[in-house]
Formats: structure tokens, C-alpha cells, sequence
């Protein structure tokens, strides 16, 4: 059996994720594509020989040979979109956020409740990752013993910092657009929700962001309910590239996933030191996460089966963003 | 337009290479299978839903619908199916190496020079490993100035040794075996061939390999004819595992390709101190290697272009193989 | 001119400044010990054929030929010996903590204002470490642009967990015993003290700690004048060793020091993996640093400079360590 | 007992040694100087206030106050200064090398072997620095099983040319004034002696080495009596700095003591990547195996004992030096 599916959203990872879906993907058929830039979509369309596509939402997923469809359009649209799809009939996968608001998140939590024998996964493409793979499983073997403390770091390059500036209204401020991430991860990692949240940060190169009560770079430390600790740091401005960094502390050892954030296996030694170049953007580094988790999509989709990431953690990571948003705004420690 | 192509061979590597063309590769339809082994044949075709399955090879090529052909048959059977493929008109992508002599090499080149408009292409892999091309790339942009030395370590992971042990009367010896590679290398880096060779080596842990006038562990000291050198370590007793490093020091600088072996991305800190786990076998750390050379194939096929690695470098890594093999056994410089 | 200096408390700490003032420290001569232990003190003198051997520190101090004095006596001596040794026109070395409570500090404080003639040093030997000394140089010149965050490591191994246990209820606890010395950092790299602190830990692996109100991994998050951020992490558990590390996250580039707790340059490739054993206590890590720091004590005796950490640098840290451990205590966020 | 010590030449390494006799060593006083250049010779007597300053050798060890000497003249003078001293019944410690020929080498061996009760230390410094001396241990007890293999690498930074050009006339080429120590630490590590050796190598960025028949990098490979193998590498063109790396491939293990030539603990995230600086010269990279070795040297002398670095290692390792330049000068295969 080869799922059919329509991917909507041709921007820089929507194109990405539909590219997959055309020529790494098994047991799948890209058959529809959306987007509101014609010449885009048709140009696309016509390169890998797409049979439908559509500038309408709406019309797309009344394609009654879609099995399936991919979701990265703007994140607001999200949430309505889901609903939409399912109602129709159609396998869901979602990129994040589930939704800019918690408010977006419980349409698409009902939406999904309505529909128990569809498919819903959201995209956090981190789990899907080979190296968090294998850490998270050496965790629950217990191989660190009881968790202590999670770190996350979420670093985009000062690079891009023109893009963030421009989408900063939109955004919904680092901890929702950066951290959300670091949060999955912390939950997924710890196995728990925090109960406490502190929050700081602020605009030490771009004081832009200022304007929409965010910080270039920011940070929050959080008690968890089972006790354990989670630290998370997100900026805009590393001047060496992309950095994702993980750590979990545990009473017998610790993990760290990508400590430095390596671009490849070639080390240089010249007039700079002995050096590794760095990852300059998420799809260079988590390439594979994304064909991973869009692998694992379809093959629930396939089997019957549902996925890891549930729609109800798109929900909670907002949730917690929200709260670690309103902890740094107000200067207070915030309990849930 | 699809190629649609034969695979000859379900082995460890041939079965990796015809899933890479089943479900991983596009532009490309894995039509037909061929194997001694007719249980495996069968119950992969079936899986995978392959319409043809064939335990003759001269039987599979005579299908009408193919295009083109990938072999990873027994090594001794290469430069024969090479020469019957290309014959029959088919593209030929094959696995190193192409001949177990330097005869075998020969029919092989002149079945490729008889058919200049085919595709032929050998699997020297490395040289599609994103961080070889990257390497190789910085090399010849100048970065690291006038190359000097080249060090190339192939280590298999002494858990293979039985293995290695059982097929040490066919392998050709650890030159041709495993440093043929590393020759690949050194050639591609350098951009010169030897002109004097010393070899050493012996059996350190395996006194089984000196039957066969072979060592468990061997290596080799190249003068090319540039003025560059070129160290060659070749061993099959690493306890940590998989370990293929390369260095090619410069008069600006140095590069190292996986100057430690490392699995993935997870460090590890335990009572072992500080660590990273390491790949295990070849189709660990070189599966994207192993994509990306299909790739390119397909895409030369496709586009009627010749893939950079030719099957003169075949017979030249061959060759020199010999030619350390040669100095390793009389215990004499050998000049080319 | 020599320096003449009398050593007090020939603990583990103790014992290796006393060496070190007797073998490696240039322009001084150790002419005293003092001990509560006489037959340490006796044997030491005996064996490094230091000429008094004191039980009684008063004593000690009022032998006229000394011209300085180093303190490494138990904590809560340290400010009375402080000032009892500068009234009697000694210059003073005192290991840290300043004082065990902030009344002690200052205390010492006074002392050591009424002298200002006489040199004070108190031993965050830290800043001395060539890496510590190296890094903060490359910040204060302006290196990483703006600090944005400063994150601290203290872990003691798992292995010294039983004296830790025996000792918890007089060290004050975590933030005072151990993570005041990355107070004393932030302090130093970040030119900032905090304005706000939230502080959470728990007892993960040795609840005997919570009946003193302390834990075996605590951590703090705070915000600073400046607007910069620091997070502290201090443990007691780690199965690897005695692991310091310290990250400095800037606008134009980050620095991190030790951020693997590397014993020596020694890297082993085994079944275990690619690894580099730890370092397994202060003395093995900060060996240099001790010696470093005693070296600038001396000279500035001998010079009659003030050395760069003060008195009021205790003070501040022990302040801080302090409402480290009340927002820990009472799960609140405090502010200073 | 307090050993009384002499100190010839004042250069680069000499002062080093000097001042470490002044300052850092225990049980010795440096109570004499001597040196060619007047000037120095007196103002760093009068700066360590050092009693005797003689611009004559045979002066100086005429005085009866001493009980030992430390050479670091220039290499010709070595055996001569060794056996003057040692017949005025001196204890000596002296520089790498022995000699600059065989014939000074054996010249100092006679003078050793008639003065068995005299203690004769040659400053083969990298056995005494922490991570070689780790690593030896390591290797004999067993840990990384059999020897295979050992890498050395010595590399001088382009930084320092000028002068190695300067020198090149008197240095004895590559094979002797810098692969020395990795002739040592071979034989050290591996416990054999080459019986089969090849050398290559050539003038790839600086042509003024090749008047003196030598190269600016060159190396070669060696058979060890006991079957193991070592290949060694000796460059004066790094742009990095002062790299000095050995690796010990073992059947059970890999040993590698400065795989990358790391300044300090600092990791730097920059727009060059992640990196870490490098090392710039011998005194940098070896302070501590420096000070070290004098410290054994004085141990012995107070004990009795005879260091474990002996006049015939000097000896043989300048043979050994002197076939690999006589294999890379006739690019021929040399038998011992």
C-alpha cells in the first residue's frame, strides 16, 4: 500500500519536508501540493511532476485520492487546518507549533479527539534525531541512573537575525518560537511537567525586540513536578553558527547531545587552532530528524499505529512557553 | 524518466545498496534481483515487491527493461559481470574492488573503453561521505596550501575477526582488502601516484593470517611522484570499533576526517571518564556515503555524465595493492 | 628579600599550600606550622625541617620573625584568625570562605580595613588558573563582544560522597560550600552582582542531606545588574570526578573552560569507546592554580601591591551564597 | 642535604633550566652560572643573586662547591662538557642530544661508564611530562594488550623558520634535531629497536633546507626488532603551532597523548567554529615535564639512584637518527 499525500506550505522547510515526501520517503506518493505563491507552487509542481496542485486550501483536501497531508504553513493557520483535514478524512501531520495560542491548540486537541482512528503527529523532528534517539533510550534503560538536570540550548545564528527581527511580531517571542523545542525535549527527557518556572533574559545586540516585550536572548530554569530541574537557554546570536545542545544530568552519568555544534567530521588546524566548523542553519543539522520523523509518519499511518508525539504535547509546550513568557515579562516566578 | 536497474548480489553490502535503490534513491526502480541464494532472493523480492528474480546472472541481463545494472557479487565475479553487463548494454555501477588481480582490472577496462557511451562506475564510497567531499574540496581550493603527507587508518573492529579469518584465503590480503581504500584516498588527496613503497606489518593477535603470507595488522610508506608521502595503517583487531580516519597535513593546514570514530553525537560522561561511543561497521558510518554514490550514479545515468571515480582508478588502486603487498612479504622497497 | 610565612591547618588543602610554600614558591620561606593534630605537626616539621611548630595560632603569631601568615584552618576560624593575625602586623593569606556567616565576614572586613597597610588575600584560586586567567583576559579585551550569560559547574565525585555526608552539617550547604566559587566567577567575568535569584535542587541520590535543608545537586538562575544572566549548578554525585567547567556566552562568541573535565592529554581508544579519564578532586585539577595564587601573594608582599580579590569580594560572594540558599529554602524568588 | 648546582648556557631552554633551578626545584641551590655572553651571564646572576658567574666551563667546574652541573650548551660541546665535568667528579645532567655525531656520543659514554658512582641524566624532558609518563604506565601494565603501532609527531610552527633555516647547517637535519624524541619515545614505548628503516620526505614550502641535504618535513618507516612498527613524522611547517602528538596502537587499546596540540582548557565558539587554541613552542607545551626531570635529576643525585634515561639511549637514538637521514638522503631501504 503507497499513501497518498498533499503537502500544503512551500517556504524553507515546507519545501524541505515535501522534497522527502517526493524522493526519500518509502511507501508514500506525493500526489497534491498548496501554496499561495503560484508561480512557486506551479514551478514545483512541474519539476517533480506533481499531478494536483492548488493555491486553496479547502479545495486540496477534497481530493478524494488523499490518504494523507503535511502541514507547514504559517503557524497560525495551523490549528484550523488540522481540524480541516481531519474532518476530511485525512492522515495529519503537523509541523510546529501546534498552534500560536493555547487557544489554537485545544481546536486542534478536539479535533483530534474526534477523529481516534486518524493518524495526528506533530513535527518535533528533535526526537527523530539519531543522536536523541539513542540518548533518550539510554536514559530510560537507565543508564544515567535518576535524572537530575536537563539543559537545552536553542541557538540561532546572529547570522539570520534579520529574519527573526522582520518575523519578531509574529513570532510569539523566544520561548514560544525558539525554546518550545527544548521544552519537548525537557518533558520527553524528565518525564515530567514543571511546577515552577523563573524566567529571565533581555536585548543584549538588537534592541528591536524589545518593542514586542521579547529579548534576543533569553533563559528559564524550571522545578519539575518529580523533583528534577530544567534549564533552557534560547538566542538569536551565536556568531558560530546553529547550535543545539542538550545535557542530562543523572546520579550515574551524564548525556550530552552535540555539545559542540559540529558541521561534519573534519577537524581543521591551521592559523586558528585546532577547530570544527559548525552547523549553519536546522535543516543541515537535523536533515535526517526531519526524513525521520516524516518515515515514522507514514509508517503509522500504514500500520494503524499512532505516533509518540501526540497532540496533547503541542498543547503542553505552549502551555509551558506561555508561562516562561509571562515569568520574564513580569520579572516573577510563575506556578503552574 | 525512471532507470529502472538490476541488483546482483544480497549480501551484507548488496542488500544495503538495493534497499538504498528500493526505498532511498529517486529517478530510479529497483525491477530486478539476482542472488545465489534463492531463499533470501525470493523472500526479498516478495517484500519489497520486485517483479523479477533471478539466481543467473546472464539470465537477469537479458531482461529487456533494464537500464542499467548494480553489482555486488563475490569480488572475484566483478570484472566478468562488468564485462557481460556493459556488453548487453547496460549501465554498471560495481563495488569495489573491481578485480581480485590486475588482470581481472583489465577486462574489466576494456569492456568500459569498448562502450564509451555507458555509465560505468566503481564504488570507491568514501569519496561521497559529506565529510571526505568536503575535505577534498578545502584541499583543492588551496585551504590547507601544498598537501604533504597523507595518513590513511582503516581499522575493522576485532568482534569481525572470525569472519575475517574464515575469507583470509580469498581477500587478496589486508592491502587489497581493506587499504585499497585508503589508496583511493591518497591518489584522490594527493593528486599523485607512487613512485617507491615500503610495507611492514605481521600478525599481532592472529597468528591465522600468516598462512596466507598476510598480517593482522599492516602498513605502508609511500614517496609519490610529487614529492608527497603518504602513510598507510591497515589493521583487524580495533577493539573500539569501525575506525577509518584520514589526515592530509599541508604547508597552511591540516585536516583530519573522523580523527575519532565516533557513533553519533551523545558524549558521555561515567565512570569511564569522558566519552563517545563508536561506529561498529562500515555500513554504520558510511550509509550516507553508500546513498549518495547511488545517487550520483542514477544522476550520471539520467543525465548522460561520467561519474569522477573511473575504472582506471580500479585497476591503479589494484595495482599498487600489489605493489605494498609486494614489499610486505620480500621485505624490499618496491619501485613503480 | 625573603618573605617569611608561618602555614596554618595542615589539612588536605592545608598541607599542599604548606608544601608548596616550602618547595615551589619563589622569595618565601615557610619558618611555622600550625596544627591542632601535633603529631602532623610534628612530623611535618621534622620532615621539611621547619623550625616552629606551633598548636596554638596565637602563639604563633606573635613569633617575630614572620613576616605573613597563610590560613587554612576550619571554616569558622577564618575571620577571627584573620584579624588576630593583621592586629599583630601579619599579612594574611586566608583560603576560602571568608567567613561562614555573614557577621564573620565582616568581621574580617574590618580587619582588614583598619590595615591598609598590610596585604590581604583571600583564595579563589580559580582566577589563578591558567585557563580561568586566559579566558577572562580574552573578555575583558573584548573578545565575545557583550557577556550575555555566565553558567557555573561544581561537581564533586559520587566517590568523596560519605566525608561530604559526615561534614554537611557545618559546610552551610551547598551554595555556600561549593557554588560560591562560581559566584566569585560571575562576579569576575560578568563585572555584575545579581538582582534577583532562584534557586531549586533537590536530594537525588543521599536524602541524608535534606535534614540540614540542603541537597545533593542544587542550581540558581540569576539575574544581574547589568541585565546579564547566571546559572549556577552544584553536585555532589558525579560518577566521572571532580568536574569545574564554566561557559561564557557572548554577542560575538562564547567561551568555555573545562568544558570536559579532561585528567591530562592522554585519549584512550578502547571497548569503552573514544575517552579521556577525569580529574578526581580540587588538587589534581587546581594544582597550579594553588601554587599560582600563593605566588601572588607573596609578591605582592614583597611589592607592596593589593592583590585583585578583596576582602569585600568575600563578603559579597558569602552574601549571595546566602540568598542562593534562601530562595532554595523557601522556594521563593529573592531579591537583593 | 641541599644539592649545589652550576648551570651552562643561558639560552632559550638553558635559562628555563636555570630559573627552575632557582626557583621551582626543591633541595637545590643554584650557586653558579656560565655563559658565553658576558651580559647576560651577569645580569641574571645579580637578578637571582647567584654567588659565581664564569664565561669559562673549565673554570666552573673547578669549583669545589659543587656537587652536580646542568648543560645546555650548545649540542657540539655536550659530550666534551659531560666528560670534564664527570672527571672532576660533578654529577651531570645534560640537553638532548648526547652529541651531534656517534663519535661525541661515545666519547660521553666512556666518561659515564668510568664514574659509575656519578649520576648522569640525559633531558629526554617528555618521559617526565605527566601524560607520556601516564601513558607508559598504561602500556606496561598491559592495558592496551600488544604494541602494533607507534605514530610520533613532532612539528616546530612556521612562526619559528627563520631561525630553523638559520640553523639548518648545524642541527644535523630533521632526523636528529627534532625526530629524536620520537626515536626515544619508540623505544621507550615500543621496548625494541628498529632493524629495518625507510625515510622520504622533501623541501614542500621552504627549498633553502635542501642545500643541506635535508628536508623542511620528512619521515619514515621502522620494523622494530620485536615485529612492531613505527612511523614518525617531523615537520618545521605548521601553521598551528608546536605540535607534538604519539599515538600507541595496542591490540586491546589506542593510546594517543596529544592529539591535538590543545594551549589550554579554553574552547573557544567563534565565527571560525568551535576551537581551541594551540600550543607555540617547547617551553609552553612542556613547563611542567621540564621541571620534572630536573627534579628526578636532583632525586637521584640526593639518593643515589641513576635516572632511567641513560647515556646509551643517547647513543642509540642519534644512530637511529643518522640511519633514517642516510635512508631519506639515498632513498634507500637501511638495514641495523
Amino acid at each position: 500500500m503507497t499513501i497518498k499525500i498533499g503537502a500544503v506550505g512551500l517556504g524553507r522547510l515546507g519545501f524541505q519536508h515535501a522534497s522527502n515526501l517526493r524522493y526519500s520517503i518509502p511507501n508514500v506518493e506525493l500526489v497534491a501540493l498548496c501554496d499561495m505563491n503560484e508561480e512557486k507552487l506551479n514551478k514545483t509542481a512541474k519539476d517533480w511532476a506533481i499531478p494536483n496542485a492548488y493555491t486553496d486550501f479547502g479545495a486540496m483536501i477534497k481530493n478524494r485520492e488523499l490518504d494523507a497531508i503535511a502541514i507547514t504553513s504559517p503557524s497560525p493557520l495551523h490549528a484550523e487546518q488540522i481540524a480541516q483535514a481531519l474532518d476530511n478524512g485525512l492522515h495529519v501531520f503537523c509541523e510546529k507549533p501546534l498552534g500560536t495560542t493555547v487557544e489554537e491548540c485545544k481546536i486542534a486537541e478536539e479535533a483530534v479527539a474526534k477523529h481516534p482512528d486518524l493518524v495526528f503527529m506533530l513535527g518535533f523532528m528533535r526526537r527523530y534525531d539519531p543522536s536523541y534517539a539513542y540518548a533518550r533510550k539510554m536514559v530510560f534503560e537507565g543508564k544515567i541512573g535518576k535524572p537530575i538536570l536537563f539543559r537545552g540550548y536553542s541557538q540561532d545564528p546572529e547570522t539570520a537575525i534579520s529574519g527573526a527581527i522582520a518575523y519578531a511580531g509574529h513570532s510569539g517571542g523566544q520561548f514560544i518560537d525558539m525554546a518550545v523545542h527544548d521544552i519537548d525535549l525537557a518533558r520527553w527527557f524528565m518525564g515530567s511537567d514543571p511546577k515552577t518556572i523563573f524566567a529571565i533574559g533581555g536585548c543584549y545586540a538588537h534592541p528591536e525586540f524589545a518593542e514586542f516585550k521579547d529579548g534576543d536572548n533569553v533563559s528559564a530554569l524550571m522545578h519539575l513536578q518529580n523533583g528534577s530541574m530544567a534549564f533552557l537557554f534560547a538566542g538569536r546570536t551565536a556568531p558560530h553558527g546553529y547550535n543545539v545542545e542538550t545535557e542530562i544530568v543523572g546520579t550515574k552519568g551524564t548525556l550530552r547531545i552535540a555539545s559542540v555544534p559540529q558541521k561534519n567530521m573534519v577537524e581543521i588546524l591551521d592559523e586558528h587552532g585546532v577547530r570544527k566548523e559548525c552547523s549553519q542553519d536546522f535543516i543541515e543539522r537535523f536533515g535526517d530528524a526531519y526524513r525521520n520523523e516524516m518515515n515514522e509518519f507514514i509508517a503509522c499511518v500504514k500500520e494503524g499505529r499512532k505516533p509518540e508525539v501526540t497532540v496533547y504535547d503541542g498543547t503542553k509546550c505552549t502551555e509551558i512557553a506561555y508561562k516562561c513568557k509571562e515569568a520574564f515579562e513580569n520579572n516573577e516566578l510563575v506556578r503552574m
